[in-house]
């Protein structure tokens, strides 16, 4: 009813031209409207202002202008971002121990044996002392175990049904949905301006693939991670990848930049982690030539997620926070800098 | 002078109306010209018209039809290509090798131990029958030999300077000039419609970067190839990626399709090789659903290049011509099918 009168008022009150004045220019102002808003616009509002954002938003225009003494071609641009602690949640225990975990007693009544034999009896029997014992071998010995023995495809599947249905224990949500939204917007800003963002994380590659590109806009052939060594076979008349119970590759530590120099073959420019098991990563992104940006998220918010760095056993940030401060990258204060954690739930 | 007496027979002879006329009308005939001549233009214009064309073109056709029953989004169009004797020249032999050779030369001044000691002896002393029969173990020590014991960059940096001046022994021009030109102008049909091109070589992955990408238009990270283990490391202060002299994983057989699954994380929808090194690659690309296009480089052009399949030892093809014989994969027959081997000289 209103756009009925509205529309008897402008043919009634105004002569033709004038209309038409008029029209031109609301177009004209409705135009410069929309391009200011644009230009204002904040591509990272969950971000607080401060420090860690401007760096970030800084950094990207000095490489991305054309002309510019720090210009770097797209090709270039590559930004590697660890995933445990930076891109998700990893307490109170690695989502993958926990998919480990699961699938342990879930295979169990094939394996008799399990029974008996460490670590896997400490797991079925919810004996942590002895499990925790066992230490870095013995969860080796529970991944293998678990992620191997199915082919590709297989364990693909594995996966993408788990996360379906598994659940944070604090935050009683799908673990994809324990992602960090601050950084979801950075990873996009930074594909925005011609970034390639790759995964270079602890996690096994193959537990990450299925879902990277849904959550995070990443597509497997970005996602490098610790590697189970596979083999070409034959199965009922189909090629298949057998996936061996054996680790091909640990990216973790030194293994990162090894890592990125096997994958990429490229030295990245800007690169985000948050423990001692992403120094090197951070360090061999450093070195190159140029402006560089090196980014810790160190957790600091514990009624909001979690606050832990020198002493957690999880993603432990001990050193590498040394080599921030004294280097001054950019160290992310999860309560001050983030104005929301996660995204809104769907 | 021409254009001078056309400006005064335009401007004297014709009304203005007329020649405005005249001229939109030139403008109109012209637009169309220029689409239909882009519309039928070849995108394979080193290819004669034949069967394999044909099916590179269909193929495209097919997975690009928006809508169609065939249609594959572009984040799946990957293929993979082969490098040695399917993209460039691998007669009399393996590029590589030549490389190594004449860098077991340049090093052995600091190697008096390789006087003495096999294969380097061999080699050195010119005993090229004692050098064959060390066979692929001896091959492999001189590789690592040769390509370790660098940083990464300094190795990129001694592929450039020895392609800077080595000459193929028959086409006296530079190796990177012995490529196919048919096959840079498929890559770059494939690309134009979506695809990402990946080399999948046996190919040492650090000795094609430093230049597939000028070359092939392929950047860094879509080379995938037999790869030597890296160790981060630090020197005089800045971190390196020393090349040790072990072997990771040898990219050939079987090891391609696995490197597929463990670099790219996808199954390619379309494959081009040469040799039976290539097979395990095209059958595990043959094993996926929807459309698939198998290829490969049959050398039967002595004249132009070279001819060899089954009874060679470099680029041996034998089972897999079978294979593409029995499953009706497209065999590109060099001598018929392409119009020119090599791109124009520079």
């Amino acid at each position: 009813m209103p756009t009925l009168k509205l529309r008897i008022f402008w043919r009634r009150r105004l002569p033709r031209a004038y209309s038409t004045f008029l029209f031109a220019f609301f177009l004209l102002f409705a135009t410069a409207w929309t391009a200011t808003a644009q230009d204002t616009s904040d591509p990272l509002p969950s971000w607080n202002n401060g420090q860690a954002k401007q760096a970030i938003i800084d950094f990207v225009a000095r490489v991305t202008k054309d002309g510019g003494p720090d210009f770097v071609p797209p090709a270039d641009r590559i930004v590697t971002i660890d995933n445990d602690g930076t891109l998700w949640t990893e307490q109170p225990m690695y989502t993958e121990f926990t998919f480990t975990f699961d699938r342990v007693k879930q295979l169990a009544p094939q394996h008799p044996e399990w029974q008996t034999q460490q670590p896997f009896a400490a797991l079925l029997h919810n004996d942590m002392k002895t499990l925790a014992a066992s230490g870095d071998r013995g969860m080796f010995q529970l991944i293998v175990a678990t992620h191997g023995g199915v082919t590709t495809d297989q364990f693909s599947q594995i996966v993408t049904d788990w996360l379906s249905h598994a659940e944070h224990p604090r935050f009683k949500r799908p673990y994809t949905e324990c992602v960090y939204q601050p950084m979801i917007e950075a990873m996009a800003f930074l594909r925005a301006n011609g970034f390639k963002t790759y995964i270079v994380s602890g996690g096994e590659q193959e537990f990450m693939r299925p879902w990277a590109e849904r959550v995070y806009g990443i597509p497997p052939e970005q996602v490098v991670g610790t590697t189970l060594k596979t083999k070409f076979d034959t199965k009922d008349g189909s090629p298949v990848l057998d996936r061996l119970p054996q680790i091909d590759s640990i990216d973790d530590g030194p293994g990162k930049p090894e890592n990125i120099g096997k994958f990429i073959g490229k030295r990245p420019i800007a690169a985000f982690g948050n423990s001692d098991g992403d120094q090197q990563m951070l360090e061999w992104t450093a070195s190159g030539p140029g402006p560089r940006l090196m980014v810790l998220v160190h957790h600091t918010d514990a009624e909001r997620e979690y606050a832990y760095d020198r002493q957690s056993s999880v993603g432990r940030l001990d050193k590498a926070l040394d080599e921030a401060n004294a280097k001054h990258w950019v160290v992310i204060d999860m309560k001050n800098d983030w104005k929301t954690i996660f995204p809104a739930t769907k």
